[in-house]
């Protein structure tokens, strides 16, 4: 039975009941959450990752980090290392979204080390191996989109991404909306020209059926993928973009139904003022369903700074009651990543979902406020850096810059606020 | 005259017709606004700085970049070429905080080459000769403030920061309210040691009247100093923080109706759900007068990473009315900033601010977003390296990392979403 399954016949599962406890709830209400489609454990039966996560209502903001090869850099060693450095950064699931060198070994190799869930889009390896069979994307046959799932649930992925809502519809919708960047999901870009080419209905969507079959015997978590989400301002919440959300909405129901844990997909590039909008809308349509947004940016104007502009979208989107933050490096529209913008990447979506939780009034996200405020009035150097979100960076910026006051930086020395502060009270006690 | 008494008297000045050609509004609108105390223009008629900006209602969002010496780090040649950097990365003013070194000459130095309008903070060079001439903040004489008030107007400054605002009451407030950090504003702090020390009111709030005669001499714009603003997620939004901004409020008045231009500061670090509140009050309290934000930094987590958290809550508070972001560097709470430092930490202050402007509306805001979309739709990277809120970053990036396939980028080559869809679109042409 999937977790799903399990809540819905009142059972709290030991992976319930880890949630509860790292959450600080109790496993009744994580459980009835799960059995309302308002939260999901991604975990594997076969797998079985060790790290368990609960993502969506109620619970901390989680943070996935992208990665995986493309067809100009295939180096599993260089993925196996952004793996690492994501997760000791603080990540709480990785996807591999590889799509250059050998695919099902880059993928096993990732599975094997990987401690926390971990998601894939199968769709692209099908492309790929499209490609290399009779070198087209069209050529693909429906039944090696379906085998190339069960292929990657059988692996052990804990999360897919599928793109059912791309359909017949949203296409002659696409075309009525005359967008700037069209679609910019490769998925959904993928499926689009399958589509066109074969004049067919997207397989993801009409045989739906087949997918919550697989998802079901392994306990794969499908995150519905936004085909049609907006990849420039001008094309943010647009008719495209929320059909696409209404037929999102009813597949959610329908896996849910069928005991399959879904969540949902959502933009982009989004105006910062349209932010709110997106996920009240979002979890009206689906339900409650999570919902797992990849920025949004909130400007297209910053390429090489885009970890920036995804950070401000989605601190606001969790605010908002965003559940799952896809982080967003620097390198998105430029270059496959980098191992140094991987780290800065998840740090800076840890900031946006750790500034969400704040706002939400989650405690524990508070109290690590106030721990550092703490450390830091009192010029606590050491404690400072240790309760850091990245302790290495500030560590290693103060070590570059000695101040002459010992217990000040070289920003202010002896003329620092809290310094003067401390021999100000001094004062006071002394004249009370 | 000032801008603000010409406006009242109905006289469209040509700074004010400058303003109205940049920000694409009528002069008669923007001498309205600025007679309303909702706009200013800090133009000191004794330098004249060569570009002109209007702060305020209505208009794009401005930044600001803080530079200056410190008793640790006083090279002039250092402080000159952040002057530089900030400027060519666009930032509107420049504040000079210099606490070492030659402060008049660094102070000269910086007025007679910067092209923008620069502000200072006078109270800390009268703090810095009171310890070099006898050992302690706490021997400076009233005259010896005003005296360097004066100097600085002379000198062509074009705002300065004071806090008249840390007053008696704001301290015995301060002292019920059991902040985690007290005062982390400089000047907050040194006028606070002062008046325990000599047990007297805050000189800037008991002569006020002094640094209204200068200020209007000169038409010098004054920016209300926050000296309460909470240095710590917990202080945030409290008693002592808003009493200030009812005082500031007050005295804004008062310069208003003595025909003195008044911006007023604000926090710091601020959830990111009490931001839109802290804009609502300010603009009320304040009879709609500009706000200038320091941040608001929305986790007190992240050292290393400020220049993030405060792109964050800048965004929000400027999408919330908030007209002028004083920028923060990833340096913040650790070090005097780097050259390369300050170059990050402006460019993440103008995503911050140019993301408000869309959500605002601002048409050239907008347009500049679908120009860059409209060139990354094309693959055309010269176009889009140019649109670029950075051209540097991005090109430099992308030249690090070639792909196979020239049109596209290493992340996803030949399966490039926006390739594939120029391909789709294709053959549904042909099937027409």
């Amino acid at each position: 039975m999937t977790q799903l399954e399990q809540a819905k016949k009142n059972k709290i599962t030991a992976q319930m009941a880890k949630v509860a406890q790292e959450e600080e709830h109790t496993g009744t209400s994580i459980r009835q959450k799960i059995a309302q489609g308002k939260v999901v454990i991604p975990f594997n039966k076969k797998r079985r990752p060790k790290k368990v996560y609960g993502i969506g209502e109620g619970l901390t903001t989680k943070i996935n980090a992208n990665i995986g090869t493309s067809s100009d850099a295939s180096k599993i060693k260089d993925e196996l290392k952004k793996m690492e450095v994501s997760i000791a950064a603080g990540a709480h699931t990785i996807m591999d979204l590889s799509t250059g060198g050998d695919i099902p070994r880059i993928r096993k190799d990732i599975l094997q080390r990987c401690p926390v869930p971990v998601g894939t889009v199968p769709i692209y390896e099908a492309a790929v191996n499209s490609v290399k069979r009779n070198g087209s994307i069209c050529a693909m046959k429906e039944d090696d989109i379906f085998d190339t799932i069960e292929q990657h649930a059988k692996d052990g992925v804990d999360f897919f991404t599928l793109h059912c809502g791309v359909t017949i519809e949203s296409l002659a919708r696409l075309k009525e909306e005359k967008r700037i960047t069209d679609i910019v999901s490769r998925g959904g870009a993928i499926l689009a020209d399958w589509m066109i080419k074969n004049r067919k209905e997207n397989p993801l969507y009409e045989y739906y059926e087949r997918i919550l079959d697989i998802a079901k015997r392994y306990d794969v978590t499908i995150s519905l993928g936004d085909g049609m989400r907006p990849g420039s301002i001008a094309d943010a919440t647009d008719r495209t973009q929320i059909q696409e959300l209404v037929l999102l909405g009813e597949l959610a129901k329908q896996a849910f139904d069928n005991g399959v844990q879904t969540i949902i997909e959502g933009p982009g590039h989004v105006p910062l003022n349209q932010i709110r909008s997106n996920v009240v809308l979002q979890k009206r349509l689906c339900r409650g369903a999570p919902f797992y947004v990849l920025g949004p940016l909130v400007t297209d104007v910053a390429p090489g700074y885009d970890h920036i502009t995804s950070a401000i979208g989605g601190a606001i989107a969790a605010a908002c009651g965003a559940d799952f933050l896809c982080y967003v490096t620097r390198s998105e529209h430029l270059r496959l990543p980098s191992i140094e913008d991987v780290k800065e990447g998840v740090i800076a979506a840890r900031i946006a979902a750790h500034a969400a939780d704040i706002a939400k009034g989650i405690s524990k996200a508070i109290d690590w406020d106030n721990k550092i405020s703490l450390a830091r009035k009192k010029r606590d150097w050491k404690k400072q850096m240790s309760l850091s979100i990245d302790p290495q960076r500030p560590s290693s910026m103060r070590l570059k810059s000695k101040s002459k006051t010992t217990d000040a930086c070289t920003m202010c020395s002896q003329y620092c606020s809290l310094k003067i502060m401390d021999q100000a009270k001094e004062r006071l006690k002394k004249q009370e």
